[in-house]
């Protein structure tokens, strides 16, 4: 079996492009035609959009949150949605798991071994030995908080530590040490274009899981310049699953895979 | 209806102790004769458990890793318990929830609409605006993690950071200035009393929520003895739910709680 990031790099390859899509069901924008009538909208939804985008992305990206908001029947739509993504997709759990030592190693269990997914966001407050139980799995793909998309960013992330240099920085530096199996990754937001730069250039083989664009307003084309040919995946959730209201709103979500797609596209010589 | 705080602080005078329960379940350590036969075992588990040892407790926390490695069956668990714990106790929910504002919303409506809790923690890192949705219900009491208790605490939470102050102390005077209709309060571990020492200072009548007594090591009697009659809550998880192996394991739980709650007991004058 290929590592995470092997699988990865080869999706790339064969969409052509580095877009990754966040496949998070939010009451408040699902499609009127699937309101009326339909006992279990949203894995209706969530198929018809995973086989309508599967061409253009390399990964799929679940937050849990998005589906614990349904309780139990969320972890069954959860589980069904995993099962029916494409085999060559990568699939990122966005759990932002942090916990103590011996929580943390069930987090990891839950993950790698139960849902079976490749890859995993953790917050790295508690430290290194809150990530360690992820880490230890060979062949999947750590993403690291880094640096967020959102305002509070500057609350903790961008606070000076030691030696002058921001929390996110520090973050980088030491986990990059970290003993491990795994492959490492940082998450790092689209709209903080010189703390991209910053993480670039102090990780500059490192995957790259970029949010904030679309909704969020992260401009990309200055993220992508100053990325160049390092392994990198955009995430676009909302702007590509609810472009349409309608009932063509697997087709409008294809439309809008395939433009971001093009707009995130594999350079030529990368990977 | 009482704030979650004024139910707290009666429920502490009716039993006459501030431990607080943690009931994570642990396949590894259920009880044998559970094993055999039973087909939900850790709903009778924990159901028997919350009944005998309800008299002790003034709270009980529930994690949501040790559940979610259930998959769905876990939610139902999780909310199969919720439902049967006694209603004069205050249920938190250790979700450790950091997300960007939009996904944080929706996460504070699951846990205080859906599960109807009286408190949960949430992880600051990705600060103010990742905790503002919480903090906007009125009644609830939020739990910021500011120094956790396992060794990782040191790696970020230890940080110096501007001002030469460590970066959970920037958690705690930031945060006591955050706008918010819900009480707050810190989740400080018990394994470091030094760092105690310095929360309490900063924060002489904020709910401490303490971790890291029992399996973890931490020594109580010192964190006592600096909190004095401040408000507290001591979580034991381990030490009392499986106490015993044997199909004992109810009353010995119960002998473990009364034990823990007496070693936790309200001081004179408290509250």
């Amino acid at each position: 079996m290929p590592s995470a990031t092997e699988k990865l790099a080869q999706r790339q390859r064969q969409v052509q492009s580095r877009l990754c899509i966040g496949l998070d069901p939010d009451e408040r924008l699902l499609p009127a035609v699937l309101r009326r009538g339909e006992p279990q909208p949203w894995k209706r939804f969530l198929r018809e959009i995973t086989a309508a985008t599967a061409p253009f992305a390399c990964a799929y990206k679940l937050n849990l949150v998005f589906y614990e908001q349904f309780g139990f029947d969320g972890w069954r739509l959860l589980e069904d949605t995993l099962a029916t993504l494409p085999a060559e997709s990568t699939v990122i759990l966005d759990g932002k798991y942090g916990d103590v030592p011996h929580t943390a190693e069930l987090a990891a269990r839950t993950v790698f071994e139960r849902l079976g997914v490749d890859a995993v966001t953790v917050n790295p407050l508690l430290g290194a030995d809150s990530v360690a139980p992820f880490l230890s799995y060979p062949d999947r793909l750590i993403f690291v908080l880094a640096r967020t998309s959102n305002a509070g960013a500057q609350d903790f992330l961008a606070l000076r530590c030691e030696g002058g240099l921001p929390l996110y920085i520090h973050v980088i530096t030491s986990s990059l040490h970290w003993p491990r199996r795994a492959e490492l990754g940082f998450v790092v937001g689209a709209t903080a274009p010189e703390d991209f730069a910053a993480v670039r250039t102090l990780a500059p083989y490192t995957w790259l899981l970029v949010p904030g664009v679309g909704t969020q307003g992260g401009d990309i084309s200055t993220i992508l310049a100053i990325n160049g040919e390092a392994p990198l995946l955009v995430n676009v959730g909302r702007s590509i699953l609810y472009a349409s209201s309608d009932s063509n709103f697997a087709e409008a979500a294809a439309h809008a895979a395939a433009a971001f797609a093009r707009s995130v596209s594999l350079p030529l010589g990368g990977m």
